[in-house]
């Protein structure tokens, strides 16, 4: 499955509470766009996050989106696939049949208690593991294996910054230069 | 990779502080857990992780293990191997080198600044992707591909609870006792 060309991959962070959940939502950001997803839906609304997610495009590139929609609208709305991340859902051996499918996907992940709709919704609900953890961690997990591990350290467009990776210390270039930083 | 047999995988929490950083490290917590390490190491001490996770634990089963420790320490006194989840550092390509030495594993994953002593230390300083985005994503990802995805679904030993993966809602088995939940 190859990554943003024509299959759309988004993702859908429900539950998050602005003073309670900054953090933790802006790591499922990142992840969202680390591994490979297009962009993200937010609920609730916190132009915070999108501030400092349009900061780190610029500096590290690609094209992700952050916009804040009602989950309702978004799942009414969307025309691909549906899969909610939850530790009640099967297992993630569907993966391989979600793949073949190659529908756009929008991977729902909630904070602490999911609407039942959501589950009703998603045409398939999957555990990344039956014990209790992290959306952060799942997202990764999920997308990592989405992907058969082979989008990990795919460029990214117009990038400012990037890594090179070493076995000691840092190696980072910056706008076309060089440097090793401690 | 067989978890938990004579191979002990630790995990290092370094930068945490208790006001800032109780929920990401709570995750970090639940993540090593889950994906299969036998305990971690916090530094800085914060009592409140150790509540939640002595309490999750009772629940969902097993014995895992949150000590506070300077890092320095734990660093000097770990026997077995020493892998630092940096983005900086090599592709993970290099996990199957990690995985054949079948030694005890200590992975050390930081908050936002870590300490050059660490990057030394290190036997490997490994990158789960080249893109900034979570300590949490790296360590779920980092030990699903140290057991080959194999390790998801394990059972935790005297769980008082256990979930029965299912395509729609939420089944639980509390005390023997098969529920569903909406």
């Amino acid at each position: 499955m190859e990554n943003q060309g024509e299959i759309l991959i988004a993702v859908l962070r429900i539950g998050h509470r602005p003073q309670r959940d900054k953090r933790i939502t802006t790591h499922v950001c990142l992840v969202a766009r680390a591994f490979g997803a297009d962009g993200i839906f937010v609920w609730r609304k916190d132009e915070k996050i999108k501030e400092n997610l349009d900061k780190l495009v610029k500096a590290w590139g690609g094209d992700f989106f952050v916009d804040f929609k009602n989950y309702k609208k978004v799942l009414n709305e969307w025309k691909g696939m549906i899969v909610h991340l939850t530790m009640y859902g099967e297992k993630i051996d569907k993966i391989g049949e979600i793949r073949n499918k190659s529908k756009d996907i929008l991977i729902v992940v909630g904070a602490e208690k999911v609407p039942p709709e959501v589950y009703e919704k998603a045409n398939y609900n999957i555990s990344v593991g039956s014990q209790p953890h992290s959306e952060v961690a799942a997202l990764a997990v999920f997308l990592d294996r989405l992907f058969e591990g082979k989008n990990l350290y795919k460029k990214f467009e117009d990038a400012e910054m990037e890594i090179v990776p070493s076995p000691k210390g840092k190696t980072v270039i910056e706008k076309g230069f060089k440097t090793q930083r401690s």
